[in-house]
């Protein structure tokens, strides 16, 4: 047993690509490693693992059918193609390191303390995030999941099956879910709001308020194909010319209205080197912290005939339990409550927040802010201090036994 | 026997796709079909039929080894995906019809007169254009050619062993070569060049000058990798927007140089719609009717980086050929002599002239100067205007027998 840096420094070598990042799919070799790593080291703790219908590993400290609900805490260990280190990861380790400096303050929980690693959080292998929470929570029903399909052809019932789990019995696990009483997700923080922040603001952990309302839009610019050789400029309907604008008007909108909004995927039909394309598909991802702003940047971009294909409205996670998860966690200069920020980032714990589960995340340092590649980061101080939060977190939640 | 149209209304169904564009790719059902219509035109003429070691269809009039070299017209029956109905085969069908012209006129050549049907024009399946022409000259060498893949993974040898020639025998083809005093390709107008023209100027037929000097070139925009939801417009480096740049400027240095350039292909990592890329690939065509032109374009894309992937010098065809035969085709007001104009296309006329065959071209006008789609179109009238200029060059070119 080691702190949370420990942990995390015995799966560096897990599924790294030959780029540096990590190719961490769900029920690859990779995947499984980390499984089995979760197993050892709830074993080494004397925690008892189950499996939920879903897949997700469950490790606890206690016995939430006898003395539950219980307080659940963790992340996800899978990671999206060429992913960081701590995107998942950190939630897990720090978890097992909270269970750690428990023990060593002599705490004796009143309930159950459970650490989770959901299956699937990034959806990088069948093409839909947070499939292990969906499941469980029956969000996503059990014949839709099963039948999605991997690049290789295999659907996830294939996969399933060939790594020892069922099918027939995958989906919504009431039982599983009915031993969660509290879910605390600790994450690394997504973007540089905590790095931002100095003086007696400093602060390396954050309570999150809520998700962002998001959604995502497909753009058909049409055009007319033609001979790219031989027609000239000026008889030409070229809609890649409406795809730099597109792209433009997308950041300038976002600009604006004071979201986020991206083009970071295209489709050009036929994508011939001296074919004047017939059409270019674009999409638009777009987030923001109230969802008017969201609206106001689609409002900006009427003129490209947005259709919309994905609408998630905001995850607004427990006020009052956010408030005093702030006031547990606090700033190093003493006094003032924890940041409470919001996320453009989905997570396992706003799947559980829509169904029901009482929720909270928190959210540790990112120096470079990065996500979801290599760079991003979280120094070995701030994960220490992530851990204590946590720490201080579960005690307050999980009372002291009698 | 029928007209120029008929003809062309016989291969009306052949390979057409559902989008109403033709799917004719080499050695595929479809172009088989219309091989063996080239060899039942060439049947009921009486011309006698030889493949070459390229796979290259030739139907001639007279003994070219006996009486040879002759003069040989013809183009192309293959098509690019969603082509449509004149690019290639307008040129065939005139040939045939053109003999059956000379034929009613009583001409008797003196040289003799071959039509020609060169294989994989388009490149369509194999990724290279003109690969039968580049393969009987020799200009591309059979080994290299034979491992080309399609899309299936199949190599030109499989699919030629399967269509039933000999891989082994497959290459340059000096004695074919041989064969060809002079080369006349007819060609529907790429372009609206004789479709502007009015009054005295009015031409339904032109002569080709040139094929435009063009090139590809490669440009990698770099970005970094980083999640499109949670970071700040300040902190991205997002390559898309340096893609919206590139396109605009490769329209303004085309417009200024005098020159076509376009942005018709691009490649995006890792093209997810919530990743901001890492990087973001784009081609540039290029081509102008002078070199200098070109040049111009890509110096005013300098700051892109770009990167030359290939490289076609202007291929000029026989001014002295071009000359005389712009004045026997003459214009429908009289006196003056055809258009002579460039192209921005290549063909194998192109590479038969490279290769040291006196070689000429015909171009029929184009009323919608679309080209590689199915709005291309040349009107019944202009097309039998087209054959009478081919039977009075091919007459010019081969003299009368005592």
């Amino acid at each position: 047993m080691s702190g949370v840096a420990g942990l995390l420094r015995d799966l560096a070598d897990v599924g790294r690509a030959s780029s540096g990042g990590y190719a961490r799919f769900a029920w690859t070799t990779a995947d499984l490693t980390l499984r089995e790593w979760f197993v050892a080291e709830a074993a080494a703790r004397g925690l008892d693992v189950t499996v939920d219908r879903a897949g997700n590993q469950w490790a606890w400290w206690g016995d939430p059918d006898a003395d539950g609900p219980g307080v659940v805490t963790g992340s996800h260990l899978d990671s999206v193609p060429g992913g960081g280190a701590f995107d998942g990861p950190l939630g897990v380790a720090s978890a097992f390191a909270a269970v750690d400096l428990l023990r060593a303050r002599g705490v004796r929980p009143a309930r159950p303390l459970g650490v989770v690693n959901f299956s699937d959080e990034e959806g990088a292998r069948f093409g839909l995030a947070c499939l292990g929470s969906r499941a469980v929570t029956g969000t996503a029903g059990a014949d839709r999941l099963l039948g999605l399909r991997d690049d290789d052809g295999d659907t996830l019932a294939d996969v399933l099956a060939r790594a020892g789990l069922d099918p027939a019995g995958y989906g919504r696990d009431a039982e599983a879910l009915a031993r969660v009483g509290t879910f605390v997700e600790l994450h690394v923080e997504q973007g540089r709001y905590l790095a931002d922040l100095t003086g007696d603001d400093e602060a390396p952990v954050a309570v999150a308020s809520a998700i962002w309302p998001h959604g995502r839009w497909r753009v058909d610019l049409h055009g007319e194909a033609n001979h790219a050789g031989t027609t000239p400029l000026a008889h030409r309907h070229d809609p890649m010319l409406d795809l730099a604008g597109l792209i433009q008007e997308v950041r300038a909108a976002a600009g604006s209205a004071d979201a986020l909004a991206t083009v970071a995927k295209v489709s050009v039909e036929p994508n011939g080197v001296n074919a004047i394309p017939s059409r270019v598909r674009a999409w638009i991802d777009s987030r923001a912290p109230r969802e008017d702003a969201v609206h106001r940047v689609l409002a900006d971009l009427s003129g490209y005939g947005p259709v919309e294909e994905s609408w998630s409205p905001a995850t607004v996670f427990d006020p009052a339990l956010a408030a005093r998860l702030a006031d547990v966690v606090g700033r190093p200069a003493g006094g003032a409550a924890a940041p409470v920020i919001g996320t453009g980032a989905g997570h396992d714990a706003g799947i559980l927040a829509a169904a029901g589960v009482p929720t909270a995340m928190l959210f540790v340092r990112n120096p470079t802010g990065a996500s979801h590649t290599p760079t991003e980061h979280a120094e070995e101080t701030d994960c220490e201090a992530g851990v204590v939060a946590l720490a201080d977190v579960l005690t307050d939640l999980l009372g002291e036994a009698a």
